[in-house]
């Protein structure tokens, strides 16, 4: 019999090939006119993600429900979401990064011109994904009119906009905790938190525990970004999948430049205490891989 | 008593006035977090624009209605989304354009970073708004869920952007009319036709008016690109408010340079009166305006 650990590295990676298998399947792009902007749609989605924010989506769902393949197949809308901030991110007028998931990074690959463009079509093809796939499923239509006005406003401009102007204004600055704190909020906690919102949503919950799941995204994105900047000290470009040591080069404040490593793992430690709170309610196996998700984000080296 | 073609100018003029004011009054951005943000898109979104995506979309709904207040609200979406891709397309890593609406670009301004953003900002922003006050006059959630799907499919990569990537394509190429043709459907004609189709569709007309409704979008489209392309060598920069001879620049097909001027302009006739027997069924002041409008794009100096 398998430890634990293993168990429920095994049962992520499962999560992850049913997301994977569902974003196959929303997204066999029928794009005729220009195979390019196709391609470079594919390239980028298609590259090996952690598929964090839809495993996060499923697994509140799973606090409330046992089939949640509706929602699986729903939840790809956050990749989508999720992928076109990287392609616009790592442009040379953002962050400038070559590397993304392992890979010349989309504009690396196929110029900035269609990778701005290709970053445009997921941000508009994502709605017609949720929009045909919730329809499929039978989802309330103003269930699905919730979940786009939801994560609209959770990566728009007072949301994860927000977090990538504070990004880029705060480059070369020195900055404090505080001002850390509200880029990652918005740059990070405000997606992972709409996901949390998402699945929890689509799943029939309440609208106080949408709220509360909702703050455990955020305090998930929080520990997501604390142990990001960590890697980028203390990890390797080869197991990242990304340029490691870029922050410093991108002259950008990072956790363990402000508070030191040790202080950093510590806030992580206690922010994943308080995370933790938040599923009291919950007993059943989602809430046990929801928290193994946060362990798992604390010893995480990619 | 003015004369017809005065009374029109003046009846368009208030139309656009009420798009300016539905405008402003839907995006009224509540952004504190990060100001340059809103002054961004604020900036592209009230520098003074022709408008006519939604005086479409209010002309077709007044084919069917008397009171289009509702239509006219939810229309600045399309205002919205069109006003996202000038800022995108004229990036220097697209057309490179550094005039806009008789100001600098947005890039120019506010550099390319947050122009790429504020272009973000407002695909995102433009969902919350339909949504916000489609729900706000009680249009059935249906009818908003298909115009989502609908805009998202005409702006996307097998709409739009399609469009835009044929033109980066063919730079420095020579094309013929059947690919010039092609490349002004889907940059300029999609979203025309979607606009028709839209205000149709929130108006309650059937799915074959809205099908003729789009069509008709579609050649007006297309003859605004012809007329567009005639002013981009006969035109002047101050009076066209963009950079006049930016097509030559870029080496760009254009129907005068493809078919010559005179061919191009018995083209845009010909497709005027094509789109004119569309409007057939239709007998009312509304069908006059789309008429006139048509005349008046045959006509038009910027």
């Amino acid at each position: 019999m398998k430890n634990p650990q293993a168990q429920f590295i095994n049962r992520i990676e499962k999560e992850r090939l049913r997301v994977e298998e569902s974003l196959r399947s929303a997204c066999t792009l029928n794009v005729t006119v220009t195979p390019v902007i196709k391609e470079a749609m594919e390239y980028s989605l298609f590259a090996k993600g952690k598929r964090i924010r839809p495993i996060l989506a499923i697994k509140a769902a799973e606090l409330f429900l046992k089939d949640t393949q509706a929602v699986c197949e729903c939840s790809v809308v956050l990749e989508i979401l999720h992928t076109y901030s990287l392609i616009h991110d790592d442009l040379p007028c953002m962050d400038n990064s070559d590397l993304r998931r392992g890979k010349p990074s989309c504009h690396k690959m196929y110029g900035e011109d269609i990778a701005t463009l290709a970053g445009d079509a997921m941000l508009t093809f994502a709605w017609e994904v949720l929009i045909t796939v919730g329809r499929k499923w039978g989802f309330a239509t103003d269930l699905i009119l919730d979940s786009i006005l939801d994560l609209s406003q959770s990566i728009g401009a007072n949301g994860m906009i927000a977090g990538q102007v504070l990004d880029l204004q705060m480059e070369n600055k020195t900055v404090d905790e505080s001002v850390l704190q509200d880029i990652h909020y918005y740059k990070t906690g405000c997606l992972f938190g709409a996901s949390m919102a998402f699945g929890a949503r689509l799943s029939g919950a309440s609208s106080d525990e949408i709220l509360a799941l909702r703050k455990f995204g955020y305090r998930f994105g929080r520990i997501f970004q604390i142990t990001d900047d960590i890697l980028d000290v203390t990890g390797n470009t080869s197991e990242l999948g990304k340029p490691s040591g870029l922050d410093q080069k991108n002259q950008k404040s990072t956790y363990p430049q402000v508070l030191g490593l040790k202080a950093s793992q510590d806030l992580a430690k206690k922010e994943c205490e308080l995370a933790i709170e938040l599923l009291e309610p919950y007993t059943n196996q989602a809430s046990l891989d929801l928290k193994d998700l946060l362990y798992w984000l604390l010893k995480r080296n990619t």
